[in-house]
């Protein structure tokens, strides 16, 4: 399967319904949005949805789909949720369960479908204005770290803000809020600029998820939201059921990023 | 009560929950951000909510409080929301039943209300931007169609985007277009410029809602969607109870414009 990376979002999708594709999704379908999963039993689709409309830089929705739909209309119009997505998480209690490449026998007509923008759509458009991505350079996955920003809280949702860091040259850190803030529904742009400890980040050398990645001379530490964020807090709310898609392994939309553009 | 006007918008909220205050909001507390109000029982809480996250333009949600909560914290940290309007609408089965100063009355634990941006804030940087508004000069209220563009259904919410209309000098239309894009929570760019028949509008001379207002030569209509969608969706539902600010009568935040824009 080493010829899936020039094939379109059709095509892919396909595959890894068939379960011909149970790997990461970084670099599939260059140019077309990628999504975060998170589904939850409807009892707590009120709270999420609530707790991602006072949240939306951790939390962009792209699309919600009503109790018991499999099927996306706005990021496809032929996706089914259950099979589409690579590898697939199954929580209890906020305990991870089991990895499964699909979850048609898991399904039930209670489950509301959240899926949100991730930040491979806004490193595209980064990349194209020649501001490099050292984790992509480095082929590591992004240093995260939990700061102590605290998200508004909604019913039994709530915790800190979970970021994502970007080195860039400070030649070009203006230009890159510029280009992010287009983007604001794949987490828009920066929630802070320089100096970690503002943020309750003491070791940028010790991410708490994802890997260090080098900082070069000249070079200033960005911070973006993340969506680990939602996922955090629904962790951390033990909800009886909660299936995400497996980290890094996302659902390929047929949007193009230019298309989530604000302007 | 000729002294309003330059009043802030803490004093004025402190007046109008005195009941000394139940005429339109227009005009009051220059600067800060008026919002529409919805309140409906929790059991139509979710699909509103979806609702608006799917139809964001006619639908930009500024905070939503949670089942129960009449204080609002994003927008005022000390307005109450039972009386800080000046008037309110209640509905019954999508039926005016009576228009009322204060709501302590018929507040109930279940009740969710939403409150949402108003074109007042973009109106105001139009202004700013020497782009003239044809119904203030003509001491109108804002001219408003029901279109043949479907808003997304959710749950049991649908029905036509309603759109207001301003003509704007054809050398400016640009420039509206781009000074209401930063105004994404209050309606933003515009959703047709030009030809009001593509949309489903026949006749200028006389909109659905508001007064009609004139068409200079050189000018173009520009249309832009309308709060009064929501309020025509919920009403097409026929909701046990609703109850909304009286059209016009806005809530008056502590939020300034500026705050709402996004760059």
């Amino acid at each position: 399967m080493r010829n899936i990376h020039p094939l379109s979002s059709l095509k892919i999708r396909a595959l890894i319904r068939k379960g011909k594709w149970d790997k990461p999704t970084a670099g599939l379908a260059m140019g077309y949005a990628q999504a975060n999963l998170v589904i939850l039993p409807q009892i707590y689709a009120f709270d999420f949805l609530l707790f991602c409309q006072r949240n939306p830089k951790p939390c962009p929705l792209l699309e919600v789909l009503e109790p018991g739909r499999f099927q996306t209309e706005f990021l496809s119009s032929e996706a089914d949720i259950r099979t589409d997505i690579p590898r697939y998480n199954i929580y209890r209690k906020g305990k991870l369960e089991a990895t499964v490449k699909e979850i048609r026998g898991f399904w039930k007509r209670d489950f509301v479908t959240f899926l949100l923008g991730c930040s491979f759509s806004f490193e595209e458009a980064l990349v194209r204005s020649k501001i490099p991505i050292r984790h992509i350079e480095e082929n590591r996955n992004v240093p995260m770290f939990i700061t102590n920003i605290p998200c508004k809280p909604a019913g039994v949702f709530q915790g800190p803000m979970v970021v994502t860091m970007r080195p860039v040259h400070s030649d070009k850190v203006i230009r890159a809020v510029q280009i992010t803030a287009r983007y604001a529904s794949v987490h828009g742009a920066p929630i802070h600029i320089g100096d970690p400890s503002k943020i309750g980040i003491k070791n940028m050398s010790k991410p708490d998820f994802g890997d260090a990645v080098t900082i070069k001379k000249g070079e200033i530490p960005v911070f973006w939201a993340c969506g680990v964020t939602p996922q955090a807090v629904v962790m951390k709310a033990k909800p009886d059921l909660c299936i995400t898609h497996t980290p890094g392994h996302m659902f390929i939309s047929d949007l193009l990023n230019e298309e989530l553009a604000a302007f």
